[in-house]
C-alpha cells in the first residue's frame, strides 16, 4: 500500500488510524539484522540495489544474494574476490523447475553477478589511457551492461600518443555518455570532454606511484579540468561511473 | 570546407595538394594573439564557447565579446565583475538596425550575458543545503537555463532539517538532472542520491570555516558518497555543473 | 496537528485524504524563499535555531530575526558583524506594549542577542590554553549561558606553564562538562581529559603560526587525544561546543 | 592518606615534613618498570583504567590484566588479537575459592574482558551507515555496556536509503547520547544529529576506499558537521566514543 | 616559600594544614583575568617569561610589560608592531630616581624590549640561506642575546653558492650552537649540520612562493635530514631558536 | 605515405578521397586490443616505445616485446621483475639466422632489455646521496646508456659530507646534464645545482621514513630548489630522468 | 688568481703559505653584509647572477643592480614592481661617456633588466594552456631571451580545444626546448611531451580555484606526467624554466 | 697532511703544485665504490660515522663494519634486523691478539654495535608518553650512551594521569637535555618543556592510528608547541635525537 491507499483505508476504517501510522513510518526495506535490504530502491531509483561484496561474511553474501534474486531475479555484486564467487556458487541451490541461478564471475572487474537476459540500449564508451586501467574500466563497462546499457569498449588511448585516441574519436562521438578511467597524472578525461558532446565521467584510478598518491593526483586533475562537461567520481570507482552512465544513457534512449 | 570537401577539391584539382595540407590542419579557430577562439566548438560539442571572465582585460573581453556574439547572436560570461559589466556595457554600441546588444548581468550569480530568445525544454532541479551556497547555485541555474533548460531552485534544504528536504522530494523526483550545492559538510549530495533516479551533479561550495579548507571537505565527502549516481565538479563550480545538467536535459528531452 | 491527529481526522472524515497527505508530508518550516526556518527544531532537537549572521544581507538577517523573535521570544545570532548589529538595532522597532527587543552584541564573540529571562541550572567549565583564544572561549560561554547553563570561565591555563592549569583543577572538577578551548598544539584538552570526570569538549582554534595550518594542527591533536573523554567540534567552533555543553550540562541537571 | 590526612599528620608530628613531600609528590600509581598503573584514575575519572592491548607483549599484558583484576574486580581492553586472548586464558589461574576469572573475548569488537556482573542504567543508541562500520560499533557499544549503560544497536541505515534510518527514529529520540559510526562520506552523523535531542558522538571509519583516505574523508565530514550536537573521535575510536557516551549517559541518568 | 618551608612551618603550627594546603596548590604565578603570569617560570626554567605581542590588546600589553619590568627589572617581547612599540612607550611613565625604562623597539625582527645590561657569554651563530630569511634570523639573534649568549651574524650563505658558506665555515665551527634559518628548499641546515659538531637548531621561514606552502616545505626538508644535529622548531620561529641556542649556549659555557 | 605523399595520391587520383581521409586519421599504431603500440613514435620524438613491465600479464609482455623488437631490433622494459625475465627468456625463441635475441636483466634497476650496438655519445653524471638511493640511480643511468648516452656514475655524495661532494665536482661539470637521486630532504639537487653549468634533473626517491612520506618531502625540496638549472621528475623516475637526460646529452653532442 | 696560479705562487714563494691557505678559502663573492653577490657565478655556472626582486628594500635593490650592472654590463631582475622600477630607475644615474644605463620593466612578466645587445642562437617556445597564463610565460620568454636564446610564444592552446594545439604541432617541433605553462589541471605538458622530441620544461601556474589548490594540483598532474622527456619546476617560476630552456638551447646550438 | 703541511710541502717544494691540487681536492673519504665512508667526521664532528643497517646488503654491511671498526675500535648500527645481526657475527672473524669483537644486538631498539669501555658523562633523561613508544626511546638511549653519555629511563608518563610525570619531574630537572618520545597526540614535549630548564628534545612517533597519520600529527604538535625550549627531530628517529642530546651532554659537562 502507498501513502495514498493507507490514507483512503484509514478513511475507510479498513484500517485504524494507529496501525497505518506505522506503516506511514516504515518504507519497505527486509531487515537482516546486520543489514536493512533497500527492496524500495527500484520504484524510488530505476535500478535494483547492488551488492557491495569486499569484506562481507560469507553467509552474509549468501543470504543478501538470495534475497535480491528472489526480489528481482538477478544480482549484482562488485568487487568480489573469487574465493567470495565460489563459496556463493556452492551455496545457491537450484530448484526443481529453473536448475540453478546462473552465477558468473568476472577475475578482471570482480563483478560476480545473476543477469537476466534483457535489451541492451543506447551507447556507452569506456575508454583507458593505460592498459593497467582496464580493471576499473571493466568494472564500469559490467555495470553499464548489467543495467540495459550498450557499451564500447577503447582502450590504451592515453595522452602522450594522441594519434591513437584521434584515430577513435568518431567512435566516441555518437555515445549517449563517455566514461574515461585514468591513472597516473589522469588528463584523458580533460582531452575527451574538449572532443565530445557528450557528459563525460571521469575515473581516476590509482594507477602510478611516488606523486600519484593512490590516484588522488589523477582525481585533482580531473576535478580541475578545464573542459566542459566532465564530472568525476571516486579513485577506481568504475562501479559509480558505470551506475550513472547507464542513468544517462536510459535517459537518453528514451523520448520523455 | 569540412574533409571531404577538402579532398574532393585535391582530387578536382581546383586546389592544391599543399592548400589542402596546410586547411587540414587548422580546424576552424579565430586568432586573436593572447587568446584563440574556438569557433568550432558549437558543431562538436553543441554549445558554444563560454568566457571565463575573471581576471581578463577590458580590451580583450570587449574583442571577445564581440566576436562571439557575432558568431553566435549570443554570449555567456561567468565569473564577471560588475566593473567588467559595465565596461563591456559602455563599449558595446549598437548598430543602424538593431540597437546594442541586451547585455544583462547578475550580481548575486557574477553571470554576465547576452542571451536570445529560445525554447527551454525538460527539467533541472538546482537546491543548496543552505543560503550561502546559492551565489553557486545560480551560476549554476543561469548556465542550465542559457543552455536551453527548464530549471527549478530548492533552497536550503540542508540535512540538518531534513523535513525541508522530504518536502520538496516530488519537486526533484522528476527533474532529468539535480544539481546538489553545498559547503561544510556537504552530506546533502548523498542524501539526494539516494531519493532520486536521475544523475546528480554535485558542487562542493567554499562555504565554511576552519577545517572546511575552503570546500577541500565538502568536496571529499561528495566524491566518496555511498549513493549512486553522484559524480561531482571541482569547488563552487556553478558553471560546470549547471553544463553538464543542461548536456544530460538536452539528452533526456530529445528522443534520440 | 501532529500526525495521530492528523489521521484521527481523517477517519473522522474531517479532513480528506488528499488534504492530509498534503500535511504529511511537510513538517513545519517557514518558507522566506531564500531561508526556510525550522519552526519545529525546538521540539525535535529541545533547543530552537540559531543564526549564523556571517555573509548574510542585512534584509535578510532583519526577516530572520524578526521571524524568530516572534516565535521564541529570543533569539540567538554568532559571528555577526558591529554593523550587522547596528543596522539590526535600528530596524527592530519597538512596538505599542513592550518596547523595543533587548539587542545586544558582544565585540569579543561576536554573538549578537536578544534573551529571555531564564534560569540558569548545572554547571560548565569553559578553559583556554592562551589569552588569545579568548573569542573563541566567549562564543562558547555565551551560548550555553543562552541556553541555561551556569558557565565559569578559566583563561591562560595552558600547559606549558601547568602550575595554572593544576591551581585551577577544583573549580573544573566538578563541572558537568569543561570546554578546552586551545590553539598551536593544542594539548590542553589531553591535559584536562586526564584530570576531570565529566566529558570535554575540545574546541581548536587557528591560534597560531606556521606548521598550525589555520588550527589543523591543534585539530589533529585534540583528535589523537590518548586522553578519555574527549570529542572535539570545528576549528574556532565555539558555539558548536557551547551547544554540545548545554545539552550536557541540561541532561546531568535534571533527573530523567 | 590524601592531602590533608598528610598535613594533619604533619602537624600531629606523625610523620616528618621530609615524608610528607616525598608522599604529596607522589599521586598513587603503580610501577611495573615498563608501565605505570594509573591506580588513581577510577577516583579521579569514575571509571578504572582500560588496557590498550594492540601491539603489548604477553608477559606485559598478563602482568598488567593481573593487577587491574585485582584492583578493580574486572578489567576491559580492546584491539586485541584472539592469540592474545588464548595466551591470557591459560595465564590467570584460579585461586582456592572463586576459579579462574571468566576471560571474554568478542572476535567482532576485539574486545577481551573480565566483566563484574552491574547494573545498567539509561540509554544509549550505536547506529551505523553500513554494515561493514559494525566492528567499530560494536567496540562502543561493548565499551558503554561495560561501563554500566544500557545500549540499542540500529546497523546498517546509511543515508542513501533514508526510509531505513527514518523507520527508526524513534529508538534515537529517548537516548542519552547516540553514536553514529560511518565511514565512506559519513553523512550520517549530520542527519542523525539534525534529528535528536541528545549529543551525538560521531565515529569516523576507515571503511571506503579511494579518496576516503582511510577514514580522514569521513573525520572532516563530521568536523564540518552543520547539525548541532555532534562531536568527533579519532578514526574507527569505537572505545572513545563508547566512554563518553558512558559519561554522559551516567550523568543524564542520575540526578546530581 | 617553597614546599619544604611551608610544611616546615606546619611542623611548626605556624601556619594551619588548611593554609598549607592551599599554598600547596598554587604555585606563584599572577592572575591579571585575562592572563596568568607564570612569575615562578625564571626559578623553573632560567629564563623570565616572554611576552608574545601580536594581537594582544594595548592595556593588556601595557599591563603585562609593568608586571614583568617590575618583577625582572626586564621585559622580552616578540612579534610586536611598530603601533604596540609607540603606545607602550607613551604609557612607561618615568620614576623619581631613575626616569623612563629603556624601551627598545627593531623593526626588522618586531622585538619590542627593555634590557637590562648583563654579561654576555659563549657564541652562537645564526645563519641565514638568503637575505629575506633575515628577519627570522635577527628574531632568533636578538632573543639570544637577550638571554645572555654573543652572537655572531652570516647572512645569505644558501647552498646554491656553496663556496659563500665555504668561506665562512671557521666561523661556524667554533660555535656551542649554530642556528640554521632557510626557506624555499631550507637545504642550508643539512649542509651546515654536516660542517658543525655543536647542535644546529633550524628554522624554516616561510619565504618562497608556490608548491613551499608557506614554509611547510622547508619545515619537511629540515625534518628528513640527513645530517646529524639537527632539530627543527615551527616555521619563521626565530623566537623559539634563539631561546634553545641560549640554553644550550648556557649550559656550554659554565662549567656544571 | 606521409601526408603529403597522401595528397600528392589524390591528386593524381592514385587512391580516392575515401580512402585518403581514412589514411589520415590514423597515425600508424598497432593494434593489440588491449594495447596500442606507438610505432609512430622513433619518429615522432627519436626515441622508440619503451615497456612499463610492472603488473603486466606475462602474455600482454611477450607479444609486446615481440612486435617492438620486430619493429626496432631492441627493447627496453622498466621495473620488470625477475620472474617476468625468466618468463619472457623462456618465450623468446630463436630463429633460423640469428639465434635468440640477448635478452638482459639488471636485478637492482628492475631493467629488462635486448639492446643493439650503438655508438655512445655525449656525457652524463648520475650522482647519488646514498647507497640506498643506487637503484633508482641505476634505472636512469640504464636509460640514458640505452639511448646512447655515455654515463658516468658519482653515488653516495650527500650534503652532510660535502667533501665526498666537492671532491668530484670536475667529474660533475664537464657533462652535458647532471641526474640528481636523493631521498630523504633531498638536499642534494640543490648543492650539485649551484656547482654546475648544464640541466640537473632531480629525482627524489622514496628512501626514508616518518615525515620523508614516501618520497613527498624530497619532492618538494627539489621543486622549491633555490638553485638554478633544476627540474624535477617523479619519486623513484629514474627512467624519467634518464630518458630527458638522454634527450638533452643527444641534443648537446650533435650540432644542428 | 685561480687555484693553480695561487700554488704556482707559492711554490715561487711569491705568496706565502698562510696567504695562500686564505685565498683558496674564499672563492669570490662580494660582501654587501645583509647579501653576498656571488661574482664567480658566470665562470661556474655560465650566466651571471639574476636578482630576485620580490620584498627587497629600495636601498639594497639599487646596490645589488649597481654592482651586478658594473660586473656584467646588464642586470636580470625578477618579480619587480613598478614601484620599484620607478624607484631604481630614478638612482641610476648616467656617467660622464654613456648616459643612464636602458632601465627596462616588464608589467605582465614583472621583469626588470638593463640589457646588453647580443646574439640570439637556437630556437625556444614558449606555450600556455590558457591566456591567464600568459604573465608566467611571459618570465620564462624574458629569461630565456635574456640569456641568449630565440623563443617563440604559442599562447591559448588548452586542451580542451585540442584543434589549436594541433594547428601549431609544426612551430613546437622544431624547438630545441619546450616550456608547457599550465593552470587549473595542467594536463598541456603531457600532450605537448607526447608530441615533440625535444625537452619539455613544465610550469604549473596557480590559475584556478577551489581543489586547484593554487597551483598543487597541475603540479602533481605534471609530475605524474606519463609522457617521455617532462620534468617539472615550482609553481608560477617562468624564470627557472626559462633559465633551463636556455640552458638547453645553448648546449643544443653550439657544437660541443 | 692537512692543508697547512700540504702548503707548506709546496714552498718546500716536497711536492709539486699539481699534486697538491689534487690532495686540497679530496678531504679524506674511504671509497668503497657503492659508499664514501667518512673518516674525516671525527675529526669534524667530534662523534665517527653511524652505520644506517635498514635494506643495506651484507656484503656492503661487513665490509662497512670492518672499515669503521679498524678505524675507530667501535661502531653502532641502527635499524639492525636480527639476521642482519647473525650475519654479521657469523663473518667478523677474530685476530690473533684479541679475538673477535663483541658485536652486540638490542632486539627492541634495532641497535647493533661493537662498544670500547669508556667513561660516561652529564646526565640525559629520555622520557616517553606510553609504552609503545619504548622501542624508540632505546633507540635514543642506546645512541647517546654510546657517544658517552649517563642515561636515565622515565616510561610511560604521558599527559592523560599527570601524575605520573608529576612524581618524576625532580629526576628531569637535573638533567642536561631530555628526550621526550610520544605518538598519538604527542602532548608530552609540551608539558616536560613548562618543567625543566635544559632543552627538550621532542620525538614523535608512528604510535596510533586513524587521524595520527603515522606519526604525523604527533610532529604536527610538538613543532607548533607553545612551550620553550623544544625542537623536533623525525617520526620514529631515536637516534637523531639521541645523538643531539649527547652532543648537548658533552658541551654541558665539559668546561669549555
Amino acid at each position: 500500500m502507498d501513502i495514498s491507499q493507507i490514507l483512503e483505508a484509514v478513511k475507510n476504517q479498513t484500517i485504524t488510524p494507529q496501525e497505518a501510522e506505522k506503516q506511514l513510518k516504515y518504507l519497505p526495506y527486509e531487515e537482516l539484522g546486520y543489514a536493512k535490504l533497500d527492496a524500495h530502491r527500484k520504484i524510488r531509483q530505476g535500478f535494483p540495489e547492488v551488492v557491495f561484496c569486499s569484506g562481507k561474511k560469507d553467509e552474509y553474501l549468501i543470504e543478501i544474494f538470495r534475497h535480491l534474486y528472489k526480489e528481482n531475479g538477478e544480482v549484482l555484486g562488485t568487487r568480489a574476490t573469487k574465493t567470495q564467487y565460489e563459496c556463493l556458487k556452492a551455496a545457491l541451490g537450484g530448484d526443481a523447475e529453473g536448475g540453478k541461478p546462473n552465477l558468473e564471475y568476472d577475475e578482471e572487474s570482480h563483478i560476480l553477478k545473476i543477469e537476466k537476459e534483457k535489451e541492451h540500449i543506447g551507447k556507452i564508451v569506456v575508454c583507458t589511457a593505460g592498459t593497467a586501467d582496464i580493471p576499473v574500466a571493466k568494472e564500469a563497462m559490467q555495470t553499464a551492461y548489467y543495467f540495459g546499457a550498450n557499451v564500447e569498449e577503447v582502450y590504451d588511448v592515453g595522452v602522450s600518443g594522441l594519434h591513437r585516441l584521434l584515430g577513435n574519436v568518431d567512435r566516441l562521438q555518437d555515445a549517449n555518455c563517455v566514461v574515461a578511467v585514468a591513472g597516473m597524472e589522469g588528463a584523458l578525461a580533460s582531452v575527451v570532454g574538449g572532443l565530445v558532446s557528450c557528459p563525460v565521467i571521469a575515473v581516476p584510478t590509482s594507477v602510478g606511484y611516488g606523486a600519484s598518491m593512490h590516484g588522488l593526483s589523477a582525481l585533482l586533475t580531473m576535478i580541475n579540468s578545464c573542459a566542459n562537461g566532465i564530472s568525476v567520481v571516486n579513485i577506481d570507482n568504475g562501479y559509480g561511473a558505470g551506475y550513472i552512465a547507464a542513468q544517462i544513457n536510459r535517459q537518453s534512449s528514451v523520448s520523455r
